[in-house]
């Protein structure tokens, strides 16, 4: 079908016209309750119910929903994200939602409700705890990340996967715009707490840490180690006490695994490095840094046993295929896979840390902090240690070394 | 045209239904000249002149010459080869064979014929020198890498080239297997020079040697950074004492900048270490050594001098785009980039250096020795340094640091 915006009241309407959604949400569409939540940047999003059951419908508008039409966003990337979901539920089928119809000339993705689930982000800011959401969040990781690597994947089918989301560009363009290359030049829409005008001056004219952040895009570009999310922070996951989802994956390509990694550690550290503003009285909660340890180990371990699983009779990747019988040159190589994915995701996440507190797109940790000296205070902390990550990464050899450096800036706050 | 293998008496009256092909030759085909010189493993090559000009034909066959009609290989490689040919001339027209005709369903690409050259592994092998060279060969380098990388090629226009050469599967995997994988393992077609058995079997059982390679083989699958020619060894050089060509560019992807630079210095460093066995009596002759320096500081002068002429106002990538005006920044990039495809080039030459000695393929510059214990001991030495290169990398900062370790095996021979 070709494009037509929807609206809360046209949307019934249209989905009545699609069997496994009418079938889903049962009864009439006239009784079906409709309701807009894009609270996000770039979509409309709907949350529909019937008697028996909901969906959520996500359609891409062809410009950014922040921005207005001033900023055009091409309806392709509601290809890619029915793609990607397709791709991650192949390999993670409870953390992603259940596509349940698409419609590409509508750029339309159906997928299962989730309800009661929240953002991440939101119910972190309230001070929530999710126990499982680490453990959650490792599994999708190790999951999508080493099943669509080249461990896994003979390397003809990888190609094919790489060249099937090498169009989307224009996903790709706004992270490259935005994390990597905006914070560091004075970008129109950039924009950040007072106070802290000094070390955004410094940050433009520090030539070592403008070189790491562009070492970080040259990975970006030319990487495509494994599918990638491509937007993997707090505000792209579902929790509730028992679940955890990840969503809006229409960012996804082909790119290097430690940027998903860098990206959600970074938001659980910014998470933490917030308290001190949300919660001046409150004694620090250690728990955010405990959860950002617990995933990353969980990852590692996760993905080191997906590979220690492989064996040479059962489906595997062309790389290290050597090393399928060989168990001391299968233990060096995933040591050594484990780390240079550890030094990547720390550079990520020294740029998305910077990015968000210097950039356009800021995040409801921070800007919850009504004082904005308090504010400018966490922040500058954040990005302290943000440039620490990039420039000196040698000094972070494990997840434990950014624990330690963490604590001691929530100490000294 | 669908496929049908030519021969030599089909070929011209083929060429003459080519109007751009029997201008250029001249005549009437019964009096064409016809000589098949493929002596490369894969082709049929029919070299046709007449009265006015001559031109090289090149015809992909659907397995691979060398072996036979058990190892089937698909004719989209004329397809890569002619798209490459085309890419290569637009950066760097004097280091290329002009395209005069290509048929995808014939397979078959046709070239200006070189003439009177050779190529260079033949004249390195009888001790010519060709002054100009290592000179041509950082052209070509430099031209073809740079221009093709995401410092001069938008991001969105870099991934649809990326993606024209996704399809090239086939001939990238002959170089997976053959470079990475079966030198170090009892691959059926491997052979040695008798007295090598023995550190054969060792590097088979080197976990650091073994991991090494596998971690170029994994540049090699997923870092698209430019255009590679991909088989850039001396045999896929034309040279007379004013000119030089590189041919062959059926394998052809985008990779990592390095594969191309250490694959030609591999084969110079070669055919140095093996003077002492094709010369016994005479002098070691460092004239290859100075050439593989020259070609090296050659191509990181002219990259950088690329690099330096971008400017905001002209086309350029967006990689280190915010260093076009910063000096500083700028040459922190260059530094770095050089650096890194100089760490790449080091374990793609070791690669390289292994596989012509203890895997399928092996080099005339070793296979003309003729005393088994000569040729041992020179491709000993090679296999040592080779491991070297890609174990110790460290111990190589620069390409002077090669230089010495090569003198020292050939005073030691």
């Amino acid at each position: 079908m070709s494009y037509i915006p929807l609206d809360e009241r046209s949307v019934a309407p249209f989905l009545a016209t699609v069997p496994a959604v009418a079938l889903r949400l049962g009864g009439a569409p006239e009784g079906w309750q409709v309701r807009e939540v894009g609270d996000g940047n770039l979509n409309l999003v709907f949350l529909v119910s019937g008697p028996d059951g909901g969906v959520a419908a996500k359609q891409a508008l062809p410009y950014v929903r922040l921005v207005g039409e001033s900023w055009p966003l091409p309806l392709s990337r509601a290809y890619y994200e029915r793609l990607a979901l397709a791709d991650e539920a192949l390999h993670a089928p409870a953390r992603v939602p259940a596509l349940v119809h698409h419609d590409d000339g509508m750029a339309l993705t159906v997928m299962d409700l989730l309800a009661p689930h929240r953002t991440l982000r939101g119910a972190l800011v309230e001070g929530e705890r999710y126990p499982l959401m680490a453990g959650h969040l490792a599994e999708f990781l190790a999951d999508t990340l080493f099943f669509t690597s080249d461990m896994a994947v003979p390397v003809a089918e990888k190609k094919a996967r790489i060249a099937a989301y090498l169009g989307n560009t224009a996903m790709c363009r706004i992270t490259e715009d935005l994390i990597f290359d905006e914070p560091f030049f004075d970008a129109p829409m950039n924009h950040h707490t007072p106070g802290l005008a000094d070390i955004v001056a410094a940050f433009r004219a520090d030539v070592p840490l403008r070189l790491a952040a562009q070492g970080m895009k040259a990975r970006f570009l030319a990487a495509p180690e494994a599918l990638l999310h491509g937007d993997l922070h707090t505000g792209s996951v579902m929790v509730t006490a028992d679940d955890t989802k990840v969503i809006d994956a229409e960012f996804a390509f082909y790119g290097p695994i430690g940027f998903d990694v860098g990206m959600i550690l970074a938001n659980l550290w910014m998470g933490y490095l917030a308290q001190p503003g949300q919660r001046p009285h409150a004694a620090i909660d250690p728990w955010l840094l405990d959860q950002a340890e617990a995933l990353w180990e969980g990852f590692a371990e996760r993905f080191a046993g997906h590979w220690r699983a492989l064996s040479p009779e059962g489906d595997h990747g062309s790389l290290h295929a050597l090393a399928l019988t060989d168990a001391a040159l299968r233990e060096a190589a995933i040591e050594e896979r484990l780390a240079a994915i550890w030094q990547d995701a720390l550079g990520f996440a020294g740029c998305e840390m910077i990015r968000r507190i210097v950039g356009l797109a800021h995040i409801a940790d921070f800007e919850t902090i009504v004082d904005e000296g308090r504010r400018a205070d966490c922040e500058r902390r954040a990005l302290l240690i943000a440039r620490a990550l990039l420039v000196e990464r040698a000094a972070f050899p494990d997840v434990g070394a950014v624990t330690d450096a963490l604590r001691l800036e929530a100490v000294a706050a």
